[in-house]
């Protein structure tokens, strides 16, 4: 097999093609190494966006350049796709596959930042019912769950039906579920305000649960206040300190604080309440002896490395340090971090001498809403039409690709000054596919009910 | 059930949301009627460009509006998601189904415009190995079958599995085909020339195939020529006189002129060979008594409706008229024509009064690669930068919605000007789903074969 590289220089595999994965590899970019990137999906993505993607905002293309395109020139990385099965930390190898297509990939370094996945705290079985918002799949399928359920309604004379096709739920109120209720709300009073004849879109009910006693609680304070007053206007109704104990195709039961358990009624439900690390954090841990922490991240040492394994560095939302949150700055941070400590090992730098890793808090945000967002940078706390600037500055900034800052702008133009959105189409197999889906799965959990038919006039 | 329009306003129903559908519900607007547009899917799709979302130019939204967002503000209009079970001619209605909900709209004019399918002339197993170009389904799917042969690819060290996934195969040299085939060539030629560090895309082969002696045959003679040489600059392979007489997971084989046959390795097949009328058709000719084609359309009367039913027409892809090709601007002619001639006898007027449909030539074309196209307008032929001017022109016009058009033109500049393009992302279901159905069928067809293990470095 012929290897482009020459056998001598120091090889770097950077498994995941997130902000970390990818922010590391364009890090070593004129450094003297060999990089391999290995991605389980083709393509980058900005995940604070993907909310947009399933509300008919943005397309898929602006929020998911393909990795390969992004790196193609840069002649010291290649990208392999595929799902890495095992780190074999002593052997220095990553196997990865591609349907069943096996790769041994060989590292002096590694950079893994694989990520997080949905988290349903041991309930696996929600995931069917309420899917979770972390792939280009999942808005997909969530785009189509949405707009499935308003036609579904459109076509329904059964008042409860209509009702329960109507209502959609949130669960979890961190900057994703704020985000997503907030353009649900959208959606429904503002796009689709003209669009039926037979059932009042702005009617739909769109709630956010969460088991804790407020929204955006990382905020906290006037933040939060700020962003439940926005919500509230828009017409989301919001629901704390509650926990959610099931989930059917039909709807979901809810625990209040004082134990008493009810039923919502809703076709459509998200989740975004927790989140999971990457399995292979485990396999990390039990090579290398750390911890890993109860959402499966990896407890590393302050230059981001395993114990006994200076050259295995395991950044964003897989890595444990200092409390700090699974936010695209974080991961961004990290890679650059993790790029320069094997630039500087490869110059011939003593691993002990690395300065430990130091977040810079850029600040954090969350829009609401069209003119409307939280921001909170250091001490600054900024709210309203101000924040929501900031907001669009910020997003636009690391967007990858030129292109698709210009595409989005104007689709957020499209979307935040007219009434129109430009991806508001579900292909069939989105919207059709979906709802037989769910049709099977609640005829398999109860009896069969008879169908209703009815004549329009 | 409350009817929002009065109970003695005129009731058209029109079946189908292509470009006759929605350009005769359209010309309605003013109308004293009422309508009821029933769509299978949920978007208008300017299908002339869907080879564009197969090959990663334009996003799904640029191309497919929203039915219902459309016709919003249409206040006489109303849109029905469903498939169209049966048309009872005697009784005037519509019976349409979502998912077993079934809905029977009366009607007192009737506009089918339910267009036609991808036909396989009877091999109909021949659809799983090479996808049809009819949906944006179909359009993702390739997306994904294209960019998943690359991926696969530059895993494999086998040379001839290589040389079948890096094979594309286009069945069909109509204006589809060749427009596919032109964009595979500089998919593979430009956009990814740099993206791959194992294979050389550049070296993927383009074979065009079609059973005619010529590529786009209707336009003949210096056009057919033209476009001949342009894909051969590209490096397509043109293989005329060529019939496919199977299609299987790994390739296809070919029935030369002379009766002899041969195998093409080959793993990313498209079919953009024949068309088939809505199956609607043969009811419309089982009631009424008119004659269907051997592509199954309704040979309709010069006023575009069946004998004995005035108020019933049929118009676009699926009604058979004065040889009329199966364009966008029959279907628009169609659907105005049908709309005036309903608005007329809704006036009063005779339907033996009416003037027959003419059909008002603007000329066709096909782009072959960017900076050229082929047009033909009347008897005025250009090719070359002018043509794809005109092209470029022509396209832009009928996109609907201005967003659309400003967002198309942006992604065309990226295209054709640098060597991006913004939609390169395929889902992980489209890349995986589609590879795993492939590995699985091919298993089913022959013995398990061992998987290839590497080792790189």
């Amino acid at each position: 097999m012929s290897v482009q590289s020459g056998e001598s220089r120091h090889r770097v595999v950077v498994i995941g093609s997130g902000f970390g994965g990818l922010f590391s590899t364009q890090a070593l970019k004129n450094a003297d190494v060999d990089v391999t990137l290995i991605g389980r999906t083709t393509h980058h993505l900005f995940q604070p966006l993907l909310y947009q993607v399933a509300t008919g905002i943005l397309s898929v293309g602006d929020i998911a350049p393909a990795t390969r395109m992004v790196l193609r020139k840069q002649k010291n990385a290649r990208v392999l796709l595929g799902e890495v099965e095992t780190i074999d930390l002593e052997n220095k190898t990553v196997t990865s596959n591609l349907l069943e297509r096996r790769t041994v990939t060989p590292f002096d370094s590694l950079i893994v930042a694989a990520g997080a996945g949905q988290s349903y705290f041991g309930n696996d079985h929600f995931a069917e019912f309420a899917p979770g918002m972390k792939t280009i799949d999942d808005a997909l399928e969530l785009r189509g769950r949405i707009l499935g359920a308003f036609e579904q309604a459109e076509l329904s004379d059964d008042p409860d039906e209509r009702t329960r096709l109507l209502t959609f739920v949130v669960v979890g109120a961190g900057p994703t579920g704020v985000e997503l209720a907030g353009q649900i709300a959208e959606l429904s009073r503002r796009t689709l305000r003209d669009a039926f004849r037979h059932i009042d879109s702005t009617e739909a009910r769109v709630v956010l649960l969460d088991g804790a006693p407020d929204v955006l609680p990382v905020y906290g304070g006037k933040l939060s206040r700020k962003t439940r007053q926005t919500l509230e206007r828009l017409g989301v109704q919001i629901q704390l300190n509650a926990m959610v104990t099931d989930v059917d195709a039909d709807g979901l039961t809810v625990k209040e604080k004082d134990g008493t358990e009810r039923r919502i009624e809703s076709q459509c439900k998200v989740w975004s309440a927790g989140v999971a690390a990457s399995p292979l954090g485990k396999q990390l841990a039990e090579q290398s002896g750390a911890e890993i922490d109860r959402a499966g991240r990896v407890e590393v040492l302050p230059d981001l490395t395993l114990p006994g394994y200076p050259n295995v560095f395991v950044i964003g939302d897989m890595m444990s340090l200092d409390k700090l949150p699974g936010l695209a700055q974080v991961a961004m941070q990290g890679g650059k971090y993790a790029a320069k400590q094997v630039i500087a090992s490869v110059e011939g730098q003593d691993p002990a001498q690395r300065p430990p890793f130091r977040y810079f808090d850029k600040g954090s945000m969350a829009t609401i809403s069209r003119f409307s967002a939280v921001a909170k940078v250091g001490k600054l706390e900024i709210t309203g039409f101000l924040g929501w600037i900031a907001w669009l500055f910020v997003h636009l900034l690391y967007l990858v690709g030129f292109s698709s800052k210009v595409s989005t702008l104007l689709s957020w133009a499209q979307a935040f000054f007219s009434t129109g959105r430009n991806q508001m189409a579900a292909t069939e197999q989105q919207v059709f596919a979906r709802i037989a889906l769910e049709r099977v799965r609640a005829a398999e959990a109860e009896q069969p009910q008879p169908q209703p038919q009815r004549e329009v006039g």
